[in-house]
């Protein structure tokens, strides 16, 4: 186990933005990507933390990437908008097309937001929890690289196709899930190759297309999705909503695009936001919580609890981080 | 094996209509209903075929549901429509609101349909397969009663949660998937019981919280859901999406509404549909392509390829059905 720290939020996000800056990274990009990475880090949710910090030079490294990307939203319609992430990081475009987002599900009960063109090395869970703030129910998926073989298929023509949903509940927070659509994450996987553990036989295949416990040849292979058929037909429904139905690419154009710059994927990102006041009336948050009850009733955890209640630690004592990370990041920058 | 017999599609309709009009069932609904549970048949689609007929006596002796309900769509928004089933069948609600749906979905690429208040006896993916007719993706999903516990949990909260997808695909028939988010349907495992067979153990829990493989504990405990937390997580997502964010009943209201009457579930239905075209352009369906490309040069079959071979087999020798289900339906018509 590696020492931790506990850090203050803006010192990380200060740290964060001085390793962006001394890459060049415009200030927009730098203070939306830091704060992303950081909320990440502050939950608990440490894979999409400030461990991807150093990878961004990979990604802003891609013969295509902007860093001077200056993303502003353009209205389609009054339930849609789009917003070009111009090849930047796609937190920003999301950011910034959010508002505008909110506004048109506020005023006709539905909006759509196309973010398209984007590098994307962040969880969706703050955008959907974004949404919920606004007291509007979101979703948001997008597609990645195309490891992921369908159900019944051997090769690799999937994301691995993340979903995340937020509800809004008053004055507790949102519920919130965010999940990969693979039994397993892609990360969680090379984590078991760089220990040399096996992982279980359900979460891959080897280049053959036989099942494996060997992660190196499932990442080498492909990784199957969760939930058998089901799964991989969620998942296919992500590939076709995240990419095609706004225009962007599928994970298997991301994963060319990449050209083997080892980048985040550049692809794009498909967010909706519902108003429960339109469509349902105010008896809509009364009975969304007599469903949250009935989890209460029985001692089932929500999706979010985990990460709200590092949250709420890490507001009283800093946020904890590995100290040979820090040192890294303090390291990389020139 | 039952005797099965081939009837021409325009006889099994009349005799689905003359059952259901000789229980007092409205034309308009005995159209629709009669039509779907066809359509179903037709598809080898059984579970939701001509069996569900005999038991819509027992949803049409509901004391609260109406025979003559002559649903019609109020426009809430430019994106939002809202339907009204007035305690009938629910999918007459739905094929009277789709039209609206549609024609809001082209105008601002995106469209709701909230149908509420409908006795819900008939599969999600011909509603899907409408709007994907029209060129447009659809969604759909709702609540049924509260069988299903949560991941974690021991008692029922949450509905057998179906949701269906369908992309259009020009002169192809449209990809479509239609999938309830437990383990295995409720159908299956009343199956297993009638036929005395025992159940895998991750299909359901006892009374007590137990897995089991005896599927009439099960019946008499609570159902799992597909896909362990994730699939939790979606069947959580589509409760809120299909109750309370369209001012439905939950999974736990509907069962509770039933009072006894071994009803279909009454509760809402929530339908999208989006535009590829305002949102993605031209190239949406070339991309989309790729992806089942992708599938099919590995020779994975699309969830809806049995039901499309089985209806181009109808279309050619007539509707199979079986010989007793015909005689029993018959018998039912005083």
């Amino acid at each position: 186990m590696d020492a931790e720290i506990r850090v203050p939020e803006v010192e990380l996000i200060a740290l964060a933005e001085r390793f962006l800056r001394s890459h060049g990274l415009n200030a927009a990009q730098t203070g939306s990507l830091a704060r992303i990475l950081v909320a990440a880090q502050r939950d608990g949710s440490l894979s999409h933390g400030l461990q991807r910090l150093p990878g961004t030079r990979d990604t802003m490294g891609h013969p295509d990437f902007n860093r001077q990307a200056d993303p502003q939203p353009e209205s389609l319609s009054p339930a849609v908008t789009r917003i070009d992430a111009q090849y930047g990081f796609s937190c920003l475009a999301a950011e910034r097309g959010i508002p505008q987002l909110i506004e048109k599900a506020r005023q006709v009960g539905i909006g759509l937001l196309a973010v398209n063109n984007g590098f994307h090395s962040t969880a969706l869970w703050p955008m959907v929890e974004r949404i919920a703030e606004a007291g509007l129910v979101g979703l948001s998926m997008n597609p990645t690289h195309a490891w992921v073989t369908p159900f019944g298929g051997t090769k690799g023509v999937l994301g691995t196709n993340p979903i995340a949903f937020a509800w809004p509940r008053g004055e507790k927070p949102p519920y919130v899930f965010d999940f990969a659509t693979t039994a397993a994450s892609r990360a969680d996987i090379a984590m078991h190759r760089a220990s040399g553990k096996e992982i279980p036989d359900h979460w891959g295949l080897d280049a053959s297309g036989n099942r494996t416990t060997d992660p190196a040849e499932v990442l080498a292979g492909a990784m199957l999705p969760f939930g058998g058929h089901k799964g991989s037909a969620l998942a296919t429904m992500i590939e076709l909503m995240g990419g095609p139905l706004i225009g962007d690419r599928t994970s298997r154009q991301s994963q060319d695009f990449d050209k083997g710059a080892n980048a985040a994927p550049c692809h794009g990102e498909l967010l909706l936001a519902f108003s429960p006041e339109l469509a349902g009336g105010l008896v809509a948050f009364e009975r969304a919580e007599s469903v949250f009850k009935g989890f209460a009733d029985q001692n089932v955890r929500l999706p979010g609890d985990r990460r709200y209640r590092t949250r709420e630690q890490s507001a009283r004592e800093g946020i904890a981080v590995s100290v040979a990370l820090l040192e890294r990041i303090r390291s990389l920058i020139p």
